[in-house]
């Protein structure tokens, strides 16, 4: 049974958004977005202190940072821009996880700063944290890579193929090590999967998880304080997909709890995960104009968005579902591909789809934009990145971030000079 | 036999380089550029009018334009971006192309200000034209897209699946009607490859464009003057493959015209193309130091550059050569995945490759990424994009575009109203 897609505004109202702020644009749902946080803490309240850090890389906005740090979210971070953002909007400490790879001197430096709980990607990361920062912070993480003992997922890999975490051995020297370095609260971290709707799977990296936890006290006599799942709760992009039900992975997380490390004497163990997608995915959308239509081999609608606002389509032929405002009842009898204007044939956002017929002007919604969506764009072909909207809990709409201009593009080239180069 | 893939600075100049431009950059070589421009000149000579347009997407550098403007290139744009770039250093009239899809009409009245030529890719935009500008210019080309009559190859796809281009019995048409709406002068284009290695194919294109203008003027009565076969020559991002030999090419285009067009009276047509990748391609270098190595179930040299300076590996599973530099001849006697810091297990340059021993601070070349490189550069998990340098011939090197920093990462935000955000 397919799920009827939700938007939040009618075609009225976007088109009288557009008079502010021009096509393409994308558009965050506030009150859905807190809603869902809140529907996640409450899932997850039955496990000791549990915290979800947004993963920024999702979307690097810190208006909607500030609106997740104010239900109690922390943030993700993996590079310094990501870390900066944190600054401004005022996080810090304990609500910061860095977790980085290939990790730069600097980015160690910045992350310490801000005292944000550091995840260390590789064993040589111990050596390369003192020799950046000086010392080791109190509180440490792992990031462990389960290799072929654990099955990835299409997105991520296999996980032995993955460039990420310490091996099962590297891991257990690596605590050892850094407790005989002064180390005193320690955090095992690990992400396996990506966009995952499975709620078995889910809890299957919480007992990997639970299970080394118990071992690593057992063998190190290391006492993990936190562990961190890591993101991957997939979204449905398509229709016909069930979204995943927090509470069912909360449930089986609770009584590998009461089996695994209630029983070892570990209670409490803190439990972390680090989602970005399914926080926002479902509840950004990039608004787009249909300006041209084309009819040669296919049916063609060419809008005013392009690759360079939403890559996924393009990059790993990903489904993004689209409704056409004001057409929401209308017969789905036309079959079209709905393509940006790049130069680029993998500039479609949707290939031999079923649609209403869609005139020119049409405003069209694409779903499931709220994560990895501006994030991911590029400016190929000198296309610019538009505008980020917030649709606010009270129903007014406020410009989060602005959309590119030509000025932004050039900032980095100095014309003048150019232009009198021999 | 494998070709060894050439590099014109030594690791010393390139570590000398280092403390004016820290890694990583985009290097480009004028000479080598100059060169093969002239190589490619020399070699269609023999065609009438022979002009080559570079692909601005490429490479949007307009230093890079200045120095193919001088060696007698015009430009291919297909956005607003790239006509700026183009007006920025003094390229207008007969040396722009504008080709582009999905076109907006502010689209087609910059190429009309720019009095370039405009290449429609679809019959209604004839009427979108008139709209935009209120006239047809006198010169007018259209983009034909062969459908099923022409295989594709993978990276283009099928033409047939393609957005670009009229359909012949469109083509027919909107020669008949654009001559009738007073237009004087008429060119044919199309594209219907991408990076092909085999010389035949593109003499196969050649051939398709020739019988068309024979076509077109017996069935119209309209002369066309110039042709333009677009893109795509290939460069052999292999060691094991063969460079394109421009002059098979030329010759094979050269018997037809004699075969063709000489006999049907249509001497002198124009000869055109829009090659990009073919141009600079070679001649541009992504340079980056090893930062971190890491042994899990995989040996890993991270570096510091990233997907965000070079996409294709990750985005395509490209093949890009990698030289490190000072160890030309050492045996390439250890396994590699050569890997970024974006949080992404696609971000790696090269995956299990065949290289010497890398030590830290080793510095890489990685080949072949003068064309669709930088350009595709994007900021995902807050990357910032590198500066690009260029060595003259004499030796000297000049930054032909600065290195991003966070201030213009966050240009487009408002953070001062975001850390206060309620």
């Amino acid at each position: 049974m397919n799920q009827p897609k939700s938007f939040p505004l009618t075609r009225e109202q976007v088109e009288a958004l557009t008079e502010r702020f021009p096509t393409p644009f994308h558009l965050y749902d506030e009150a859905a977005i807190r809603a869902n946080a809140q529907r996640l803490s409450a899932a997850f309240a039955s496990l000791p202190d549990f915290r979800e850090y947004f993963a920024v890389k999702a979307t690097p906005n810190p208006f909607l940072l500030r609106v997740l740090a104010s239900e109690g979210f922390g943030a993700d971070c993996s590079s310094l821009a990501e870390l900066r953002l944190c600054a401004a909007v005022g996080l810090r400490g304990e609500r910061v996880m860095f977790t980085s790879n290939q990790t730069p001197d600097e980015e160690f430096r910045a992350a310490r700063e801000l005292d944000a709980i550091i995840n260390l990607d590789d064993i040589t990361h111990i050596d390369a944290l003192v020799a950046a920062t000086g010392s080791l912070p109190s509180t440490l993480c792992f990031r462990y890579n389960p290799g072929p003992l654990k099955d990835g997922n299409p997105i991520i890999g296999h996980p032995e193929e993955a460039k990420y975490g310490l091996t099962r051995e590297q891991l257990f020297e690596a605590y050892a090590r850094v407790r005989d370095l002064g180390v005193e609260r320690f955090g095992l971290h690990t992400m396996v999967v990506s966009n995952e709707l499975d709620e078995q799977y889910h809890i299957e990296t919480v007992r990997m998880l639970f299970e080394l936890v118990v071992e690593i006290q057992q063998q190190l006599g290391v006492r993990i304080h936190f562990i961190n799942t890591g993101g991957g709760i997939g979204i449905p992009y398509r229709p016909a997909e069930r979204p995943v039900d927090y509470e069912v992975i909360a449930r089986g997380a609770r009584e590998l709890y009461a089996e695994l490390i209630e029983p070892a004497g570990l209670d409490p163990l803190a439990y972390n995960m680090e989602c970005g997608r399914a926080i926002t995915g479902p509840y950004g959308w990039l608004i787009t104009r249909a300006i041209r239509s084309k009819e040669t081999y296919r049916s063609y609608i060419g809008v005013d968005a392009s690759m360079a606002n939403l890559m996924r389509p393009g990059m790993y032929g990903a489904y993004h579902h689209i409704t056409v405002l004001g057409k929401e009842q209308a017969p789905a009898n036309r079959v079209y591909d709905v393509v940006g204007s790049l130069c680029e044939n993998s500039d479609k956002f949707a290939i031999q789809r079923e649609l209403p017929e869609i005139e020119m002007d049409d405003l069209l919604a694409i779903h499931d934009a709220g994560a990895h969506g501006h994030a991911m764009g590029y400016n190929y072909n000198g296309k610019l990145r538009s505008a980020e909207l917030l649709l606010r809990p009270d129903g007014s709409v406020v410009q989060i971030r602005r959309a590119e201009t030509l000025d932004d593009l050039f900032a980095t080239l100095d014309l003048a000079a150019a232009g009198t180069f021999v």
